[in-house]
């Protein structure tokens, strides 16, 4: 069946410096006895990609090294290594995930594989040598993070597999403290794809208000015309927006309500301070905003109220769930999301960033999130 | 506005002996500081009901004094206690929680209070006397286990919410263990008024996999139709069904499949075994069946896969959850399960019972829940 | 037995204003039928006491009239109201739970009574009328919220169970979280009463490394010394202390160790700080402190590392167990946190509030929790 | 340093039969790049082991090829891998955790490795070949699954780890529920090796009351005198023994108390027929005897009461914890259950277990559990 020869290099789009993407070719070994080889069939654009793309860095960390971005990804298998067969076959379809735990640290092993400390990421600029994303066209990946999608799963959707599993991952914390579940009020700050996912996930675990806060009304608008959230609020931004921590302490009091969650998406000091009032007495704030490291926050209205702070980072545990929720139809908005494709694969990363740093395209449609569509 | 005069007694429907129904009227106080009094407008009629109705006795529990029975019950309230005055109103809608625990105790405190042992429950023959159940006109009952319905929420909706409460407390269980959640496939042993409620709050709690097992085809054929499962198995019933306890336990074992959670619905032996084989390692059996008290179980086939065992009686801190699932419409059909109405108040009682005792009514349609209609 | 005539009022020991205390007396009703009347036999003092008595408020809270502080209080029961018969008699020895919840909201019927809002706490100043302290010879107090001694429990023990509490509550909700038990490393940032009993509870859960920090070596000696922890730690004092908050942040993250649990106990920004970063990934930090109720904090710290943030606010279902650990022996070493004992009942409250204010006693002796003896 | 020559080949004790024990050698190659090299030098005997030896299977396991028994066990380092430099040394001292799962299905990947249904366990006739025990002189193990030893720590107290680790699991199953802590009160059905661990595990925990029930009046006494336990229970031998299951139903009921937690360790079935009777309302009874596969059950006195039924299958991540409490000392009186030694290495194996056949041994002392000492 898989009689086309092996490829021997492949074709990749590098980020050299900031703004600057050179398509060019590396080699490919054959895949080891554990990895499967995958040509790439789409890879979606997170914040993080565009961070770097942008600014050749991400908060902290800074690229030290010619860095291939893009890391939600699906593909299909071309060749497989010799420990994977009859697990595995050419033409299976896959979703990647891309960060490659220890297996063999505490955290991994209680299953909290996402918080390892020694965890390769690909596309993130932390370990050295970077490990690269998926913005190339065919990858050596291991079989044990490689994931079937049944027949009826898009490419664009298997990518998309990787932000769902943040909003799994999240919402599967506050599932099992008893806040979220059926019947429960949620708030979300910030709707761009993490929040819409989140708020996606919040309505498949049952919640009955889902109430997406975001400065820009297109997005909450977006939001609630496909039906991933049942109220919008949009902050007003006329007049004077609050300026002092003391200004942005008490805005967020008034615009606080008694939600059983609120889900911190932006980063920005002041949602996370809504997020504290926000929530109801016994209530959860979940952060998952990649934004300001330090925060002046109403750290007694959290801890009198017992209102719990958790952290959500990236995921563990998740694609199957992810898998079966896509296959059983539980989000059908969900590749709604997906605002712009851009095709020619390699070639076409650069306008895709270009495109994914705006915030409405050029006929003033909103842009949440491209994918870059690699193959045929 | 209520210049009624209150009423001095009320009519109600008690049962003498088994099958002996008497309409007859009762003194009626003025409601307590504490109570409302409420014009019942709708009981739905549950298992324990029939059992009591049919046996005069449910399980070990035998009626010692004529008894009121009823206990899934909405109304409208006609007098507020003078300490509710504020808090309520003559013409609010209400749905009755109806065990009324003591309080004090260590599990009323934890919030447990379903397992509260001096809880006083309407239409029990636990406790003496019997705290009379909803089968009746007019009742004064505690303010603080009445539940103000919205406007949308019917009274049927709201005598519903008792017995959808038994499912929320069960599916909370084995949510906050994490077995339940978006994704999770369940099996339901039992298609009856609780198994197909239960399967309704797994559909909201995510589940992707319901599959709901029953005898009677016609039941399993209804949660198809009425979307409460994805799946039906009927066993097959012609042939010899198994006889010894070694033939139950060969027989469950085949019936097994790989689930996240089993819930055992019926009370009979062989689905509690089923029930254990059917759990994937790891997943959960919740026993919500009342039936055989003793049972031969393949115990270790649950311990060595760590299957626990959970029980759920009853429910605690269920009814705003319930409420704001119905307001919010996230159980279409749950009407669907009353298939009949039966007026004419306590008159109607005894004809409701006797309709509740069937399988099919006399035009051949399944009967799985029968209402009880009082008041205009 | 108890044929003394029932006292017709009690003496109180009545703060008029900041660091002005009056002894005077005020009417005391019979008990009523839930009630027991108890003469007072221990009131340990806490920092809320003191910082009531010496600024007429505590943090936000003003007290707004006359207030009776105390809440942490032993006695003996010499009436017993109507309905209480049989549960209760003349003589019997009780701890006071002196919040008292609503019973009726949701947080009550769930369990997480501590946040009711519409709690009622002796000696606060929050709720209107304030609900007098126990600093008075007799009080009556509901029943339900007495909890029985045992013979072998001292009334100074049984007045050390409130602050127990605290300890029992913050320990349970990180001990059902799995960072907290057996072989447990934990980190306590401040060696108060609070702080050394979390390490108490800490060792009685099975931790096996309690490092208590504080600024003031007697007290992380005195930990040390009394077995509450396993090893102390003492920030430098000389050379310059961080001013900025960059310079803070610094310190802290130098501070930091990798614990499974860090309990906050003083309300200084600093150890705030110092408690995100010591947490090991997947930790756990509990906010008990009451101090500055806004702090700039390394938010992404916690986020990304999954350390949740937790608030422990007093206690619910608490006392029982803290009686059976008393009972027990299972802190052998409790009283010792008792440095002062001042006897005089409401006579010696002034002089055991100037003692509570100091570090050290007039000899040089360090001063942890001063106690007012009442009665014989 | 590792100047001796590696071994070509160990010294085994192989059963070949029921009741035989043959002392031969098998290869042994150099340790892979993952592996270490272990000279063993303590062995401490299961039950498990015992069974197999003296039926050639264990309950339903049949042996079906030559088997070396023996997973409780220690050794030192002699060769390191290729892969483990650095991070291993010759003379690292070593408890060597001997069930190897999978790494790559759900069950390893979510953290609860002992339900992966792929593990391979030394000493177990259950997978093919079977994966030699440890009574053998030098083993190859993987070094994820070896945990090195403080100095502190005995050889003895760490072949001890694995049946602690047995208790560590069940225990902690509990503790994360709320229901085994400080102040709790613990019935143990069964007080050989797994029970007495079991009773430390729960005092390490918090437990006041630990109650352990033994037909054994040696075993309970002993429980006591060593401080395991805080009172003992014997079951009455005298008289007619419950026959029918009416009978034994009856009998557990009257045995019962209100214990937060039962703990079955003999797999008998009035034993936990008395488990789900003892336990509280809201309780739990956790499995770990292995008995009678099937049972008839009181479960509707566990369902109704929700008396939560929990297997504790094994382990997964104790060792870090177990080796910590050694560490600290919290369980002083370890290795008191040893109570007989056996020297002469694999030699002395059959002596071994004819020694943990009895009772009691020639002198009238109890045997719980026999060490075989290896090594100088």
């Amino acid at each position: 069946m898989s009689t086309t020869p092996a490829p021997q290099e492949t074709k990749i789009s590098l980020l050299t410096a900031a703004k600057t993407l050179v398509v060019t070719t590396t080699p490919l070994p054959a895949p080891s006895p554990t990895e499967l080889q995958i040509e790439i069939k789409s890879t979606t654009l997170c914040g993080s990609d565009l961070h770097y793309y942008t600014h050749y860095r991400n908060g902290d960390i800074h690229v030290r090294e010619p860095l291939v971005l893009g890391h939600e990804a699906s593909g299909i298998v071309i060749a497989v290594g010799s420990g994977e067969n009859g697990k595995w076959k050419v033409g299976d379809r896959v979703a990647l995930e891309v960060g490659v735990p220890c297996g063999d640290c505490a955290e991994c092993l209680c299953g909290r594989y996402n918080i390892c400390a020694a965890v390769r990421f690909r596309s993130s600029g932390k370990s050295l040598p970077h490990f690269a994303g998926t913005l190339q066209e065919v990858v050596n990946h291991p079989a044990r993070w490689c994931h079937k999608l049944p027949d009826t799963v898009s490419y664009t959707s298997a990518a998309l597999l990787e932000p769902l599993s943040v909003a799994i991952h999240a919402t599967r914390r506050v599932r099992k403290l008893g806040t979220l579940g059926p019947g429960s009020s949620i708030l979300i700050l910030g709707a761009g794809a993490v929040g819409l996912l989140v708020a996606a996930m919040c309505k498949v675990s049952g919640a009955s208000r889902i109430v997406v806060s975001d400065i820009n009304p297109g997005r909450t608008d977006f939001a609630i015309q496909h039906a991933f959230a049942t109220h919008a609020h949009t902050p007003p931004r006329e007049g004077k927006r609050p300026e002092s921590v003391d200004e942005r302490l008490a805005y967020a009091k008034v615009s606080a309500g008694g939600f059983d969650v609120t889900f911190e998406c932006t980063g920005v000091e002041i949602c996370t301070q809504t997020g504290i009032y926000a929530a109801r007495p016994g209530g959860s704030l979940v952060l998952l905003g990649m934004g300001n490291p330090v925060q002046t926050l109403p750290i007694s209205a959290a801890a009198l109220r017992e209102v719990d702070i958790l952290g959500g980072f990236r995921y563990a545990n998740t694609y199957k769930e992810g898998i079966e929720i896509l296959r059983a139809g539980l989000i059908p908005q969900l590749e709604e999301i997906v605002t712009h494709k851009i095709g020619r694969g390699v070639c076409g990363v650069e306008d895709a960033f270009e495109m994914a740093g705006k915030q409405v395209d050029d006929v003033g449609a909103l842009v949440i999130k491209v994918e870059c569509v690699f193959g045929s």
